[in-house]
């Protein structure tokens, strides 16, 4: 379909079947849901052996019982695995609860109202307090800035990372600026991996911007890769070593697309001088994390290539639904310009752009027809996306044929939207 | 021993005992804690069937599968069970993660910092925010008005409940407090039970108090009766409904001394209106608490009558330890001033009050011994007890054997610094 070619008969004619098309799928009452990268439920059954793994034995292996109060910063053979994920010593790392969005939100606060370096470094002392925001990006990132009241200003995702020259510019000229968020594997929602200057480049932020300044590195994806030969990510706590801005870095991670969604173990990792800090705020809202379903964990997961296996088993599920919906979008899209795609070889997303103007529009069809998808613009800070172009797919949850029907909703959709304006822009 | 009735020598002969029995305690080498309110490890063992109960069903009674994110408020068998335990309606109770405590943060942080009735209502937005807690009462909250910088007032305890000519007072001419600490049932540290007519005095504080107060109404121990016949705590959210008062109090309670101290359930109660508020910043913190975990507690407590059973094993545990710290309190000091205590027939803790001016120096004594106790003034805001008087004794984790000789230890000591303060007196 090559809109800017076709005549005004021509594009009529497209509508007319398109709607018909459409017609005929909306007919069917369909009810599928590619909102939200949630794991599916063959994905949980991986895990299940977790109820009763402990075969009532409660006890870590430095002999703390789990099933008492304390230990904040968690028990120590999940530090390990959480290290060995995050590519940092085992004492940089806290393992929490079962939300690694949790970590985060008690970290940007303990930032905002407390402070890493004294009550004095609170960036609630001065206004306005600015991050900056790669886009498309992580809707739940953006709602923690907007809960606190904090600015978000954006950079472009590029298929490496971040666009370093637009970033340092601003981190280097704007003190407000006092965070940045990174998702650095499988970027949410593009797929993009960040390259090893990249991360070095993002690693050295700390030596340009004003006090205070903070990285959330929420490798979400560390070890969810699909393909055969995992994409490499180089270990930013590694890179900040070598540039003397170890507190500018702080790391998330959790077992949530592992194990449970709703019932793994989160992971944070930081220099020693901001882990003490967020431990004094911490232990004011907790005396500290499950470290019964820490252990599960860890006999479930005795190291790191029990780990690996267990990813081998996500990846033979999702990826035939990837394909399916990068076959669709080939199929239909891969000879003209009605929409552009990136996806990684792992992570939970396929990040679509419509022709500008028609993201909002293709939801509104899509969920007409029995598709949910992500609203439009919840990629971006605010949920304004300036071009009201990009979509994120979610395809985890339903199986390959209710993909394929999703996926044929979708193209029809995003057909008919761009058909529509093609003819409302000749007249 | 009648300190003021003895004579000079008297005094320096009990002196010379009393040291000498001290050091040859001191001889012992003792390692013994008196310290935090935590249950046993034979309490945890009584609910070891957790590993394993869900027997590979992770559907809950109405089909959701736990596994997965979602369901901010937590599962419906475990909401029917916290709305029993805190005698309000099902659709009155949040449940959480494993922390209550976190849930008070939580809470208190949403009126601080978002406002329960929109971001005008925000306490911050006015200073000072004043909080009356009732003392004696408990470190953890007093520390959660300190982060927040959150200025602390104090009324008296009585056996009945807090002091309420003294509280209404102070809440009826002070628009700065915000808020009020309870623990209405077998209070930290006395074991008070809040009285029907103190409950009911504190459902009617929201009509006299200024805009924006909440009472924070931590009912930690609910369902943790010592003896046969449980004391009786009335319904707030009954008495609330009565005086239209609804949206000023929320309530907290837990399953940490229920099951695991670190691996249980937590529970809120409150409004609707409070409850969609919190729900509201709660969201952005969170996707959602661990519902696998409540699903254990569902199986292992499907009614509030197997909940009560499984309580009577933890009195039976633990109620020869209270017997034991009792005994010889009365035997020690049942006829004489040296020292006055107070203990519930539940709860976790016995208060003990010194003559004024020497609880700091009964701990230093005793843990120069080998026993270690809550740090003086840790029951008081900022750590201070005006009269260096109250010490809490938490009896749940050693055995009885131990116990003996840490009041052993404790006894000596209160002795020791009331025959020095005495012989110091009359210099």
């Amino acid at each position: 379909m090559q809109l800017d070619q076709a005549t005004a008969e021509k594009l009529q004619q497209w509508e007319r079947d398109l709607n018909a098309e459409y017609e005929q799928l909306q007919s069917r009452s369909l009810n599928l849901d590619l909102t939200r990268g949630k794991p599916s439920a063959e994905q949980l059954s991986l895990s299940n052996a977790m109820d009763g793994i402990l075969a009532g034995d409660y006890t870590s292996a430095d002999g703390t019982d789990t099933r008492n109060y304390g230990g904040i910063d968690g028990i120590k053979e999940m530090k390990r695995l959480g290290a060995e994920i995050l590519q940092v010593d085992d004492g940089e790392v806290l393992v929490g609860g079962n939300s690694s969005l949790t970590l985060m939100f008690q970290a940007v606060l303990h930032a905002y109202l407390f402070g890493f370096d004294g009550p004095q470094s609170a960036w609630s002392r001065q206004q306005p307090v600015q991050f900056v925001c790669p886009v498309p990006g992580y809707d739940r990132h953006f709602a923690i800035c907007e809960q606190l009241g904090i600015e978000m200003l954006t950079v472009p995702m590029t298929a490496a990372g971040p666009d370093m020259d637009a970033l340092e510019n601003l981190v280097r000229n704007d003190p407000a600026i006092k965070g940045l968020w990174c998702v650095p594997k499988y970027s949410n929602p593009t797929g993009a991996v960040y390259s090893a200057a990249v991360v070095e480049r993002i690693a050295g932020l700390g030596r340009i911007a004003g006090a205070g300044f903070r990285v959330f590195w929420d490798n979400a994806y560390a070890v969810h890769d699909l393909g055969d030969t995992p994409a490499a990510l180089a270990s930013i706590m590694d890179c900040c070593r070598k540039q003397g801005t170890e507190d500018s870095v702080i790391q998330f991670a959790s077992t949530s697309k592992i194990t449970f969604a709703g019932a793994g173990v989160a992971f944070m990792a930081a220099s020693a001088a901001n882990l003490n800090a967020f431990k004094g705020s911490l232990g004011i809202a907790t005396i500290g994390p499950d470290k019964v379903n820490q252990l599960r964990h860890a006999r479930l997961f005795p190291s790191l290539a029990a780990l690996h296996d267990h990813m081998r088993k996500h990846a033979q599920i999702i990826k035939p639904r990837f394909a399916c919906v990068l076959d669709q979008l080939e199929a239909a899209f891969g000879h003209c310009d009605l929409g552009r795609w990136e996806s990684g070889s792992g992570g939970y997303f396929i990040s679509f752009s419509t022709r500008p103007g028609l993201a909002a529009e293709v939801v509104r069809l899509a969920a007409a027809a029995g598709v949910k998808l992500t609203p439009a613009g919840a990629t971006f800070p605010y949920g304004r996306d300036p071009d009201d172009s990009n979509i994120r797919i979610a395809p985890t949850v339903p199986n390959v044929a209710e993909l394929d029907t999703a996926m044929q909703v979708f193209v029809i959709c995003v057909k008919l939207a761009s058909v529509r304006q093609a003819i409302a822009t000749r007249q």
